[in-house]
């Protein structure tokens, strides 16, 4: 019922935008318009939607089973066979077109194959006509998002429970997978273990450094529960912080209330991140925050809203996103705090409740 | 020192192909030229592969630290920062551009971003470069390859001594991922586990469907180890199997080896098919084989070469790929035996040897 609901809608929104067609290879928009979750292949695995008209799902044909007993709400199949040509079935569906819109994840191998089918339509992304509808979470979402993030503080709550000096970073990381699969996840998605000086980098692979007294560490971890995706960060310190660790750890802190402080309806995105960065720059670190302060997440890990400086996109109630300032010194130390917020009429709401404080552990 | 080698000969391949330069975003692609495997992202991180000058990483700021720690041959780095144009920085190292290549998993909002900044430049797909030197495998792939099959030979062979019968689909799917893990695999790719009629999906995913007496049951499996994928497939039969699911065995397994047995250096890759193909045809289920007979293997669980009707590409010593007849009967029963072979200088060697005569497990 839901994805019928979401289908007209994206058909009724390309017919406004002038598209003859919105293409949606395998990816969250398709599990968003569809439910349907096929792994993303060479072979063509496309929905056609176009206004006016029920949509069609190209499949290969010996996904058609598998399609058939995945969609909830039936969606005509068009199977082709392999040595058809599956860019020649989509666009024989599209018919003569001016202007499609493509996934945003489509590869180009697909864009490529459509875009010589489709012979001069021009080709957008489909972002266009379906980032407005996802960005907005009905209460559905809602709650498998906050659910994501309860299970998330959860793993957090059991991980400094543990005795982690003496471990290594992979073996930490290891230990947050398993979990989150514990805590009602069905996919890990990353774990981060950045310590001590590996904590400067922000999107750090664990290793086998040995985690030791006196260090810091940033844990950003997250997956998928009920195909919803839960992000946090949080910074602990083993046995004892050093002065500096605590020192930008409270600016950090500081920096993500004030980011939580500027979250109102009507509010551009930009403003978030301009108020986390604020703060930052006064205490002497603006060159050391050197990504956004956050993303918006659903179905994807990263997705809009982007909270990020040039974004003039403005806040709405039921969007969510994290604000995850960060602070990180080469070769010493990093900090990052990380929550998934949603926007309410009045303000906004933490999905995530851990601690923000800085946590010593073992 | 392997990886400078790809480099260069892939920079000499561009030349020669008039081509200006080769954009390749993660992918494995990008981790056979560089061995650098960050997550695909919406973020950019482009490799720029350009005849006769050194290759550039173009990579987020914040994943810089990632990126350094990650190369094992050092490449020239050009980060962007958050508010930057990362498809501007990419324009500028490609300078004036006739025609570029992209990786073929490059996703549609990149390709569409360069594209905008590469003004005029025709885009191709960097298959046509890299395929090529890909689909021969050197000796470390044949290692890789042969011991990620070794490890999914054993995965089976433990798998039938488990008992199956009052157990379900989804319980096998996932004890094979657990052993898969367990026997040297870093990653699960994949865990089909096909019982009774779901066996007749060839790409089924495990539902609650117990295992009962008399069903047969298609396992096709694999994962990643060292990076390297397998890929194999077993029909196996709970406690007796029917009449039919023995004969539709039988003559499948007579296809696989009936495909083994025509794979020389110089055939087209067509032929394999063919050869299974008649088998199956001769047998009266010809319309039920609704599958081209393999893909190729290595850091991609399907890659070149295709081995499907229309495609005359010749088979070299050094290629690696799947050999996987199957027939299904819808509501009924299904069979597929797969293994990964690899094309000697007068044959074909199996990388995978468990047996393939119909198993009958408790």
């Amino acid at each position: 019922m839901r994805y019928r609901e979401r289908l007209k809608h994206a058909g009724e929104a390309a017919e406004e935008a002038g598209l003859d067609a919105v293409l949606v290879t395998p990816s969250a928009d398709l599990v968003y318009l569809t439910g349907y979750d096929p792994p993303p292949l060479e072979r063509l695995t496309c929905l056609v939607v176009r206004p006016g008209l029920d949509p069609v799902l190209v499949v290969p044909q010996l996904e058609e089973p598998l399609a058939t007993s995945s969609l909830e709400d039936p969606i005509e199949l068009a199977a082709w066979s392999e040595t058809d040509d599956p860019y020649a079935l989509v666009a024989s569906l599209v018919g003569r077109a001016q202007a499609v819109a493509c996934s945003d994840r489509m590869w180009a191998v697909h864009l490529m194959g459509l875009r010589r089918s489709l012979r001069g339509a021009a080709t957008r992304l489909a972002s266009s006509i379906l980032a407005p509808m996802r960005v907005v979470k009905d209460r559905d979402e809602l709650h498998l998002l906050k659910r994501a993030a309860r299970s998330a503080d959860e793993v957090f709550h059991r991980i400094i429970e543990e005795r982690l000096e003496g471990t290594t970073e992979a073996e930490v990381g290891e230990r947050l997978g398993a979990l989150l699969l514990e805590l009602g996840h069905e996919e890990v998605g990353f774990t981060i273990v950045g310590s001590g000086p590996n904590a400067a980098s922000p999107h750090h692979e664990p290793t086998d450094r040995g985690i030791r007294a006196g260090d810091g560490i940033v844990l950003d971890f997250g997956g998928a529960l009920g195909r919803y995706r839960s992000d946090i960060s949080r910074t602990i310190a083993v046995a004892k912080p050093s002065t500096e660790l605590a020192h930008v750890h409270e600016v950090v802190r500081e920096a993500q209330e004030r980011a939580f402080g500027a979250i109102y309806p009507g509010v551009p995105a930009q403003e978030v991140d301009r108020a986390a960065r604020q703060v930052i720059e006064q205490a002497g670190y603006g060159d050391r925050f050197i990504h956004r302060t956050g993303h918006g997440i659903g179905l994807e890990e990263h997705e809009d809203p982007y909270i990020v400086a040039g974004n003039d996109e403005v806040l709405t109630p039921g969007m969510c996103f994290s604000i995850e300032p960060g602070i990180y010194l080469e070769g010493e130390l990093g900090a990052r705090i990380e929550d998934i917020v949603a926007v309410t009429d009045n303000g906004a709401r933490r999905l995530n409740t851990a601690p923000r404080e800085l946590i010593v552990t073992r």
